[in-house]
């Protein structure tokens, strides 16, 4: 036989539960997908068909929605961990549990001014993120989000970048700056985290620190918004961004007669700058 | 010749433009994706290959961008008319102009409680939408909104339908309901319209009475909606609303040893109940 | 009450369904996705909640499993039929009950040259779809295709269009010509139509005409493939073809010293023209 | 300053490119989209917002275009080199260039049974996927397909898994197979490789195992198929595999009066197991 089987993992993704949690005078709601991803002791599986260990991944799908029953509305990162740990409790032959998870938000609709106890808007866009690993070592815990949409009309430049027999891009002092933000962070193993209000700073952090900054870069502005998030949050350890830049470009106009001072522009989503870059504190 | 060429059309979809209106203080946004589509006699470019009467779609992209450019940041309705009326202004043999729109909101950043004069986040999720025909008959303005997504955890039953060999499913006093609302209405030609006022008066109308309104079936619950719109704002002659039923499916937790009272659902994109109506002034 | 309900129609859609034959030797794939709605005697639902006279969409959906089981290989066109028929003999206040397929293709794995009995590949890309109504009045059938990308590398011009001040696209002699091609054709009433030949009579005759065509516009292109499937298949009535025009827009290598000579391009989504007509039998 | 940034990187995403290699009799066309991805001395730009080691990622799109001007007709992986490598030799500051290329096919339209010159159908569904990785210490290639959909409708089983107070899921001994297959494999260093050879021999061995294997479990079935691609394919030191379990679910016909005996499935997207793993040459 040649080959050996060097890594392996598996699991259950996109299982999604939506936790409803019935007050008496209002309702809460929670809307996740999940994905479990388990690594341990099964080689047999793949090697001889052998599924005497393998635990089934229509079982992890049913442990999510059982384990989502009874609990309280709680943050995506508690429900991760109860989730990972029930793996690494229940078989000893599971190595690591890998948990990830993604938040739709859903905002009350607001009637006469006051916000409904039952009805709710939204449950697109920007989703918060959590990934909870569990090992014989003990629990990681990540957080993050995903499709935030940002741009900003002014305050970014960029110039004195190299210029080769390839190079046609003007230099510009000003240009729309747009992206959509994907963040990670790490927190510590030692602390105690709120992971609401942690997620909030950091949240808050990336926006404000966007809005603010005077741009000679997307990849100075991603610094500033990485370095910002560990200022805001002295739980987090580490800070993984991702900035796609999704270019506006100038509309030539003087072909019609007429002057574009940065108003007019064409959204492309074909091909795009991607930036990434990680920070830890120091 | 076997063939008679019965309708045809043609123009230019997807046009996306950014417009940023720079004041001293504060820069609006607006970005829209526009769709152009002329009918007129442009027969012989079927039939022929004769384009001595086509006006390329490129151009129709132009006209776009170059219409765009010195325009206040209007509504998406009157720069659809600006745009129709073109074509229909240049061209004695374009008989009919219709433009539509999608606008994707983009909201202020807030920093330390105020609004950013330059940062925007958003961008995704429901969208405005306006559809503008102008023919030698004059304009018809048509309004509306997409993506939508709506939620209610109770004051939602569907019960009293018929049984037959083929139904299972139970009837039930307390469902969630979940939709993506789809909207078109229609202006009266007579009336002038504060096109953001009248979309926002809809708008909330929708929300308030979906909010509001203990269902007994998306069917009704759709009349409700159409119905308040069309108290809400006197220059609508006529609404379509389309709401797919996004169904959260009650997890069954007695196998697990569980009583699930409306807690735990999973929610399904596939397949969907799809309830359409429109509603017309009396 | 100020509303009118004009019109209204509601039913399930996304209703997929696998059909496996199992003979002796081999066995067939058919994979669909089915969408079903009804019109007639349902107003009450809306506007009293009155729920008596409505069909679950839910009761649709096992209507489509209940009725494929049994049932041959068939083309889709016979089991739209059916499920049409069922809804209408079922409930006399059904006035027309509308069944619309989209079957995505499986091919045999090749083994050693030879077809594998039950292995297959693919299931992506272009759709066979129809759509059959059944009213008091008899069936309808309407079939089609649709994401059938095709492309040329040449024999394709654009010249003589209309020039005027907003026009800059220069006149070709030489282009690519991409589409993706949506068809949908109607059989006449009166004839007896075997499904599969009829489909593949009209593909053959419209991916031929698009390969051996020297396009004067999509437009001609358009009026040439649908007249071809006039031609081929006497049963058809009528044929609606939506072509968008995939831009493969010349790279200029000049400004890096380089001719391009009909060589490079670069494929975009946005914007695209949309050129759509029907062909008529005379 | 709290932060050290530990990790960094940028490129050019998205680079669509169409090359038409234009014979006497026929041309050929190859599409691909290229990512493009530098690492190197970019701190600077990072935290000091200063842009003089920028390459800009305008300039590397430029590159994909212009070099892909004047080559032949060759496999991806050979036009993926001259990018990565390219970088490397002309710019010192560059540690490493990674350069992701996806092929979307194309085949020739077939007109009275002969392919036509110069006329394609096709263009979705699988593609061909190369990363080509320079560095200092020298080339490392890997290729890949992706999007290629694979079922069987019998020959695969699952049983004899663990079950638990969670585990509600039947054992089966006759099941539908369906996945669609990501594949990534790395040549080794030393070797010659005929690309578009090796492709096929490593494409071949994954259907082909993936028809005939009696599988008891989907990570036997990965294990099959990737120790097939190696010993069909000398040059590939290591494979990767990632197979969602896309679910086709049995419908409970008997509710209906009917036995359903493998023959009306429901397809599911969400959730799906994923197994994946990767095989080592001994």
């Amino acid at each position: 036989m040649p080959a050996v089987l060097s890594t392996h993992s598996y699991g259950k993704s996109g299982i999604r539960v939506t936790r409803v949690t019935r007050g008496t005078e209002r309702h809460e709601i929670r809307e996740l997908s999940v994905d479990v991803r388990l690594e341990g002791e099964f080689e047999a599986s793949y090697t001889l068909g052998d599924n005497s260990q393998v635990i089934a991944t229509d079982t992890m799908k049913n442990v999510v929605y059982a384990l989502a029953h009874g609990r309280p509305a709680e943050a995506i990162e508690d429900f991760g961990a109860a989730l990972a740990c029930h793996f690494l409790d229940e078989f000893a032959h599971v190595h690591s549990a890998k948990v990830d998870l993604a938040e739709r938000p859903w905002r009350r609709i607001s009637v006469n001014g006051r916000d409904h106890p039952h009805a709710f808007e939204g449950g697109q866009g920007e989703l918060r993120t959590a990934s909870v690993t569990a090992s014989r070592a003990g629990l990681r815990f990540e957080a993050g989000l995903a499709g935030l949409d940002l741009l900003k009309t002014t305050a970014s430049a960029f110039s004195g970048f190299i210029r080769d027999r390839y190079t046609i891009l003007p230099e510009t002092a000003d240009r729309i700056l747009a992206t959509e933000v994907q963040a990670r962070w790490l927190y510590g193993r030692s602390s105690r985290v709120n992971w609401d209000d942690a997620h909030s700073r950091v949240r808050r952090a990336l926006l404000e620190t966007f809005a603010g900054h005077t741009s000679l870069s997307v990849q100075q502005t991603l610094h500033a918004m990485g370095e910002a998030a560990l200022v805001a949050c002295a739980e987090v350890d580490e800070i993984t961004l991702t900035l796609p830049n999704k270019h506006r470009v100038l509309v030539d106009l003087q072909r019609f007669g007429k002057e574009n001072t940065n108003e007019i522009f064409v959204a492309t989503d074909e091909p795009y700058g991607l930036i990434t870059g990680t920070l830890r504190r120091a």
